[in-house]
């Protein structure tokens, strides 16, 4: 089923411990959308400047994304972000952000989008994910990712957004600062009241935590020797769940899969600089880590206790 | 097989945002061997002091604890520990620390306990450790705790007790400061490398990760709505570990089910004080959390993915 992201394409500039590069291609929905291609074609709205090379482009298009949503404005230059990340991967520090022409965007669904059934809001300006809202006609699932930078800053239309969506992905401290909760359960059941009937905990190193209907699912992280550049993790992981949904449905047991198909994708993603990794990424990969994620959790079902 | 713990039997104050305790059952020991005994009775090295009630013994000994190794020293009082919890309890402020006969302790083994097949040394000083390996006479399963203070106080002696064990329990922030390495897949080689051919790192609310072989195993964590009180989780939890593998031998499939079977023990001991919790646990309980660990993981072994 179609599956429609709104988000950015941009440029980062990366400093890890194990390199750094300067201009290379980054952005919520770029990640989100290769990685959802692995599953389904993807429909991409955003906007790049005049900088913005048609390779890029060619590349998105050249694994299923549809960019008739991608605008081109001329008069500025694209939405760059660089970043340094600290010896243990683990903060990263926002060196330089220029919004460019992200800074007008207001995102327009073609024609042909506006009928899409599975829709993912990255993170942007609340006010502008809920204009995606209005422009989308009947969807069957709506996800959406913030931060919290817009849980303070704007929260009446975050509160709105909440309203309209069925799945949040966010963070541990983003759902704790969401909810005025400490305990994670609680605070999911708080942000669940406020809207979404699932809610994934993205947690790094330790993996995802999906809440839906009564059930809590725990998927793992990959336990990988070296992450090499976290950037993108997040969506990779948003791709991943929403490719998966919109390809196979959005049951009980799906959900739980895409939970694990997203933990693949970003235990890819950070394997390398950009979506490098993914320009090298085939079926088996995805399958063969796909196991190794099921062999990491599964234990046999039966406990021996003692005879009473 | 037997199973044997040397540590601690002490007194705790213990201040959470729940409640308050003055004076309640505490220690390594005394959390490690009531939540073995749930799968296997065990050998208790220890001592306490001339205020120890009578009472506390016979209970440990009503669940199947060997208390031929208590020691009471008359001549003085019962280690005493209190702490204070913060609003999230993610931080505990020591307030009070009374080694009090605890400071002169020194294992000594009885003679029917030096033919112990799983033992357990608790979180003690590791000149303490190597002495209870000295009196220990062909151990088929040792395992150790250890912390922060004794990594960097005592490192030259920890090293010596690692190897000469077979499996290490202890947590993230440990492990790195253990072996030099934050990333804990590194952290694990280096560690193992020192001695323990088992590694099972303690990672509070994310679970807990089991190195061993060529094996990686991550148990969630129980998903609480409210945690009473942590004190005591960590020796429940490796209680539980060893008392399944004493009880059911430590091959692969039995030390995964193991650090399930610690996660579930822990995962009581935090609803209320003390080892209260265990002293109304059943075996339906345990049984009816491990299909809830079990379920928490559990996902369909298929990814479907578009044929290319």
């Amino acid at each position: 089923m179609s599956l429609l992201v709104v988000g950015s394409v941009a440029f980062d500039g990366v400093e890890t411990p194990f390199g750094k590069r300067d201009k290379v291609l980054g952005g919520s929905a770029t990640f989100f959308s290769t990685s959802a291609t692995n599953f389904t074609p993807v429909r991409l709205v955003a906007v790049v400047g005049n900088d913005f090379p048609e390779e890029h482009i060619d590349y998105l298009k050249s694994r299923g994304v549809d960019t008739k949503g991608l605008v081109r404005d001329k008069d500025g230059k694209t939405f760059f972000w660089r970043g340094k990340y600290d010896f243990n991967l683990n903060n990263c520090e926002t060196l330089e952000t220029q919004l460019n022409v992200f800074a007008n965007f207001s995102p327009v669904l073609p024609d042909g989008f506006r009928d899409s059934e599975y829709v993912f809001l990255a993170n942007i300006d609340p006010v502008l994910q809920l204009k995606v809202l209005d422009q989308v006609q009947k969807p069957k699932l709506v996800a959406m990712d913030t931060m919290n930078f817009w849980i303070t800053g704007k929260r009446n239309e975050l509160v709105k957004v909440l309203e309209r969506v069925d799945m949040l992905m966010i963070n541990d401290s983003e759902a704790r600062q969401l909810s005025g909760e400490h305990n994670l359960v609680r605070a999911a059941k708080k942000i669940r009241a406020m809207g979404p009937k699932h809610l994934m905990l993205k947690q790094g190193e330790y993996g995802a935590l999906l809440f839906s209907g009564d059930e809590v699912f725990r998927a793992p992280a990959y336990p990988l020797e070296s992450v090499f550049d976290p950037t993108g993790a997040g969506d990779s992981f948003a791709g991943g769940v929403m490719g998966y949904l919109a390809a196979n449905g959005a049951g009980t047991s799906e959900l739980k899969q895409a939970v694990i198909a997203g933990s693949v994708l970003a235990s890819f993603v950070v394997e390398d600089f950009s979506i490098d990794r993914f320009r090298r990424l085939n079926t088996n990969d995805i399958q063969e880590r796909f196991k190794a994620f099921h062999k990491l959790t599964h234990f046999d079902d039966t406990l021996r206790l003692p005879k009473v």
